[in-house]
């Protein structure tokens, strides 16, 4: 018997029938459908070809609830080589070869009324009896096609609304005008953000209009273009920070800006010309004019809208650790240097601190948890790990110095999450069995695979709880395919996860990754102290981060990143702050939203407190418990 | 007997004892003062002497009360050659060697409270545990110093007061504030402009602070240093116009920047130069820091404020001669190139149209007839003839194109009002008598020379009332101390003030003077007539004008750039455009007054009016009757 299958992959929804029992990754390949990918062969191990289902499906069955939290099974998240179907069924997953900004499970829902976007009008010739001058007319005119725009009539003066009343244009738009007006018969195309105009020009351009959710990470920068219009998602671009070259870590990249006169200056034109190339490569994959672009939302972590904005970080980088602002900025983009769209109105989204960013306030607003009443973690496990605990009734958060071990980039074999970087590594039948992004040959691993590699050595006995690796004679003890994933180079001793490409992780990376993970599960403890919440009682666990790929949510318990506690309830939510940049271009309501996370976030400082120093020591050894039961 | 006397002059008060029955004049020798010019020898016919005398006085004599209009002299205004002490006397009159910008009669009140100033304040270190960032510091700090400068005591939070919130910082202001806050102690000077933080640097820059009132006339550049702290002038400084050398009217001027690409901006930078220089001279001559100049408050008219903004003037040169701006511009004055303040605040005045500019909307204001109930007509003689008509119940306005004929650039031999420039013309024994800016050796004839030259020559019947200048033989019947005054050259028949300096009159400058005052007199018909009021109902006549000197109101009428009607209702009220933009330096009243004078302006546009034409042809002619009767 056949069912009805109706596929929503990104923004293109198809429909077929698929045969009676077969697994959802069955049914796709039938239908010649890029299906989610499914490194470990649909053995239920890997865990990567989570999709949304819904409809007549079996039940989960063991493998499903081994590597699903709780919370994903709740919301419909299914393994797809797992799940059969049983009836109509309906199936969501993220577009086939895009870095994924919203994870199965998060959706950041959005009213279309996009905070800044772009008005085209005509200004009627002047006349001579009323001699009004071309600044008050074209403001009228804009004023009038706003009211229009908001469903309104339009407004018999300049006095018609406070909300469509435009604020006193810049000197450079007020010099544009009279040659503007005197074109094309006065049709214009402003751009407007709030009360704001923030650029001009001639010619109507408001019929097509895009929008650009930028998040900038310490190691990656992902630009995600939108169509203002219909709120869709049209592609999707991403590259690792042009600024690596100064340092994998923000401390770095400030201690740049501190020693050259001229390094805020070269720091700044690297993300800006990073940004507009990426947005300049998104039109071009589009078929769209990047004059069209209205606007560009930018989350980031302080550092990065710092660099950005050019205003010097150098405070953040010692204690008190001040930045020099948190608040929303709205310039025209211009400004930034952002040359593949100079008339879009560049939004830089509100951070909290320096070390609590707009990446992180973004990234609560995406996960929605300041609208719940419940006692939610968000944890982005970045360059450094950062965190919020609360829900409706108040945010504590705070940033651990995690640095940078789960982005790859102080490991030995570490990598950023780019094509070829180890992102999943499993247990297989003693030895261990791995996937790369865009299953590319392995170059290096990023941090989920960092992550996944230590729960797999972990669980196979090749490191003990206090995170030492075996000496030859322990691992002898061990299985002949286990005991042969060790190995000693003249700089120590190594775990291999490839050794023909010699991927592995030393001893000193593990090291790093332990003091890593001991910091940000101190961080989680401190937090719950401080809100009075036990760790038993935290209702759900968001797990952001800028990987290529995402954590695996049983490998992060399993070294003890997450504690054990929160296992169940852990939803991956992927590059949040992404998402959050992104549904901040559709969404007016989402950036006001920002504005208020912002406000509701305390913070609360890790460095000096004795209390995080004792949480972070008793958190400090890798904890008991496998990841995943072996596969029966 | 001695009588107590009392002088300020300028700034500077002095006391001293007058012999009983002394002219004010005499006892200023005697004591030493430099009293006024009285280039006639105190015969009362030049009229240059005039100061505001109170007390004890003789009462007019026959000589004042046909110098001195009606208005003149009940505002005390006499003439010091003329005026006998009696007792207790107080006498006020311009500061020697300063062009005047209040002329006598007029003065601006204005309440000390200036809309644009310096603040010093400290913004504390920031604290580990509150994590304020920089510019959140520094808004807080800024808005308890602006609350208790008002009086208030400093808000508990920034939502303390609607009146001292302080808007967004700009990028560049947000960019300097990391640096600016680790320096000195956090002690900084902004210099704040209504809601609107202007700049900010480091150190204590408020405990001395001073304002800059700008007149750009086309002919004339004219600045006023002014003290914030008490309200004083100290001092003024003028030139010609730096872009004279494009064209003496505004129309070559905006030629200029429609013919070549680099015009707008070679002007900009002629001008913004210009004020830079005129401002750092001030600050030398007073000895006071540039650095502590916090304002600088811009009049003029509308193509020289666009030029100085920047912002393109090509549509005011032709139909329907629109301006890109007329409401009030506050920039930093970096913005517009004003390189020896780059930190203060650069308010430029609002304007009505592209003809009625700020000069004639800060003139407004000074002479206060926007606030009285009476029917008063405003002229400013100028490159063009602007006017305004009305009271505090409303305004009529208009341009006439009266030409630069009385800013002496078209004629012959003119002059702007410089040292040396003829500017009072008088009739001697049957034969002219004259004086110069400054009593030096003539070298041409500015804008109040002119009237009197030609007053005096239709007074001595050398010109008719057709303004043809008599021939040789009709000539020949007159005085022949009269007829002297005759001569011809290749170019035609001229009238001397001076034939050894080769000063004169000729044929082409007498027509050129007769079509602008027919012009001007037309303007002054239509105003009238729209406003209901015939000419002898006119109250006051405010006569207005960037000459380096007056315009002699009886000569005014005497060649009919005035009605008769209004000859004895004149006030001479100098440079009212400079003194409005000093007083707006001073007082945020004033300055909103022009946005009130800005809107109360009805605009009568007279290039297409046939009522205009009928009135201009009327006026053609000279008016008979002389200016004043010969000394007795």
């Amino acid at each position: 018997m056949q069912h009805r299958l109706t596929i929503k992959a990104g923004q293109k929804t198809t429909e077929g029938f698929a045969d009676g029992n077969a697994t959802i990754l069955e049914a796709l390949r039938v239908l010649g459908q890029a299906g989610p990918e499914a490194p470990c062969g649909g053995a239920g191990l890997c865990g990567k070809c989570r999709v949304l289902a819904t409809g007549s499906l079996s039940a989960p069955d063991e493998r499903e609830r081994a590597v699903l939290s709780a919370v994903e099974l709740a919301s419909g998240i299914r393994l797809a080589c797992r799940a059969r179907i049983q009836g109509e069924v309906g199936i969501e997953m993220n577009e086939a070869g895009e870095a994924s900004i919203l994870s199965t499970g998060i959706a950041v829902e959005a009213k279309l009324d996009p905070p800044a976007f772009a008005l085209s009008f005509k200004v009627p010739a002047p006349e001579l009896e009323t001699q009004t001058d071309d600044e008050t007319r074209f403001l009228s005119c804009l004023e009038s096609a706003l009211a229009v725009r908001k469903g309104g009539s339009a407004p018999a003066d300049r006095n018609g609304g406070a909300d469509t009343r435009i604020g006193k244009p810049k000197l450079a738009i007020l010099a544009s005008l009279p040659g503007l007006l005197r074109k094309d018969g006065g049709l214009l195309t402003a751009v407007v953000a709030g009360n704001e105009v923030v650029s001009v020009r001639s010619g109507n351009g408001s019929s097509a209009q895009y929008g650009v959710g930028v998040d900038i990470g310490t190691t990656t920068v992902v630009c995600y273009l939108l169509d203002l219009l219909t709120g869709k998602r049209l592609g999707v671009r991403s590259g690792l920070n042009a600024q690596r070259g100064f340092g994998a870590d923000v401390i770095s990249r400030i201690q740049h800006t501190i020693e050259k006169p001229e390094g805020l200056s070269v720091l700044q034109g690297l993300v800006s010309g990073q940004i507009s190339g990426l947005v300049r490569d998104l039109a071009a994959d589009a078929g769209i004019d990047p004059a069209d672009i209205a606007s560009v939302c930018i989350a980031g972590n302080s550092t990065m809208l710092h660099l950005l904005a050019g205003v010097a970080p150098a405070a953040i980088a010692s204690a008190p650790f001040i930045p020099g602002f948190t608040g929303r900025l709205t310039l025209r983009a211009a400004e930034l240097g952002l040359d593949s769209t100079p008339n879009a109105a560049a939004i830089l989204l509100p951070s909290v601190s320096g070390y609590v960013g707009a990446d992180i306030v973004a990234g609560i607003m995406a996960v929605g948890m300041a609208d719940r009443d419940e006692r939610a973690l968000f944890i982005d496990i970045g360059t450094n790990g950062e965190m919020a605990f609360g829900g409706k009734s108040g945010l504590l958060c705070c940033s651990t110095a995690a640095g940078p071990a789960f982005e790859g980039a102080v490991m030995e074999r570490g990598s950023g999450g780019i094509g070829g970087a180890v992102d999943s590594v499993w247990v297989s039948g003693g030895s261990i069995g791995y996937s790369t992004i865009g299953s590319l040959p392995a170059i290096g691993l990023c941090g989920s695979g960092i992550i996944d590699a230590l729960a797999a050595f972990l669980d196979l006995g090749l490191i003990d709880d206090t995170g030492r690796i075996l000496d030859a004679d322990e691992a002898g003890s061990l299985a002949p395919e286990t005991a042969a994933l060790r190995g000693e180079s003249e700089s120590g001793v190594r775990l291999y996860v490839d050794r023909e490409r010699d991927l592995y992780l030393s001893q000193a990376d593990v090291r790093e990754a332990q003091l890593a993970k001991a910091a940000m599960a101190a961080g989680i403890d401190v937090l719950a102290k401080r809100a009075g919440v036990s760790l038993a009682d935290i209702d759900r666990v968001y797990l952001a981060g800028g990987f290529g790929s995402f954590i695996d949510s049983a490998s992060a318990v399993r070294i003890g990143l997450l504690p054990a506690e929160v296992g169940d309830r852990i939803v991956v939510a992927g590059n949040t702050s992404g998402a959050g940049a992104a549904a901040c271009c559709l969404s007016a309501a989402r950036l006001a939203e920002c504005d208020r996370v912002r406000a509701a976030c305390s913070y609360v400082e890790l460095s000096a407190s004795a209390e995080f120093n004792d949480a972070y020591i008793e958190r400090m050894m890798f904890p008991e418990g496998k990841r995943v039961p072996e596969a029966t």
